[in-house]
């Protein structure tokens, strides 16, 4: 991990090489991403553009709707990346509409959370389901949101109602792209 | 204005050509920004990285903290750019702190607006000062923030009101570098 000084920018590189194992890649809404058998992870500015099949883009950045309240909640369950029993792993690359952006931050954030409980339920999976999310949105990456979830293999069924329970969410009517890969590493 | 998909990357840009003539470049808190005779600004993505003394870029992107009400009362007030009586113009490079970064969304609208009413003083100077804000912190830029501002020469002293009472701000106590240049077109 790079100290950075702001956010720190996060490329994952999806090719022959990489730490992980892309065993499943789908598309859920629009456009899918190339297949390839890897995904590498780079941390920190600046990176290389190296010989990948396709790479994205994005910043772990600033919280844009969690109140103080969740932040204390999430900060007493958090699970850290990188857990040695955590081989599995999922990246869901998300694009919301015009629309979404166009809203006042008072009417997402209903949306987000007081009406799709977006926090809530990530924090009942926690922590079982490590999460990290980077923002693209302003880099002119073609998804606003990349995020990495890690999981040990037992947790997968859960993992799928995390996933499932959110795509029933209001928020997700907003959604115009998502792809959704999963991956695995060795112990 | 190139129609762009998302946010619009703006360049400011420093160096012997420009549309507009710099007047005045005053640091007002932490590093300034080297002299330089005019500013181009550059909209749309690719920029170029021309010939200047310095450059500075954010995007436009969407509102952080203002609520449906307040889009409202600014929609009703705007101002656009380019008019041609505004022939004055300001440009407020903005850093904050990393205390600022790492407060919850709900403490940093309360610092933004009830405590400092930031859009509140905005709309009470709209429709003579105009602004357009611009956001690098994602993009690893050394500013936050670039506000551009224009106006009429009749309404320059009303500008220095409303950066002398945000100044005053509870919420500029995170500000850790602020540059102040002041610029002039001809009609």
């Amino acid at each position: 991990l790079v100290v950075a000084d702001g956010p720190l920018k996060v490329r994952f590189a999806a090719g022959d090489v990489g730490a992980w194992r892309i065993e499943q890649l789908s598309p859920v809404r629009g456009e899918s991403l190339a297949p390839a058998p890897h995904l590498s992870i780079e941390e920190g500015r600046p990176v290389e553009a190296g010989n990948s099949v396709w790479a994205l883009s994005g910043v772990i950045s600033n919280l844009r709707y969690t109140t103080a309240i969740e932040v204390a909640a999430l900060r007493a369950a958090q699970a850290p990346l990188g857990r040695p029993a955590a081989t599995c792993a999922a990246l869901i690359p998300i694009r919301k509409s015009e629309s979404w952006w166009a809203l006042p931050q008072d009417e997402r954030r209903r949306i987000y959370e007081e009406q799709s409980y977006h926090t809530t339920i990530g924090l009942k999976y926690l922590p079982a389901i490590a999460r990290r999310l980077h923002h693209g949105r302003d880099l002119g990456e073609p998804f606003d949101f990349l995020t990495w979830f890690e999981f040990a293999p037992e947790h997968a069924q859960l993992f799928e109602d995390l996933v499932g329970v959110l795509r029933e969410s209001p928020e997700w009517t907003f959604v115009e792209r998502e792809v959704d890969l999963r991956l695995s590493r060795r112990h």
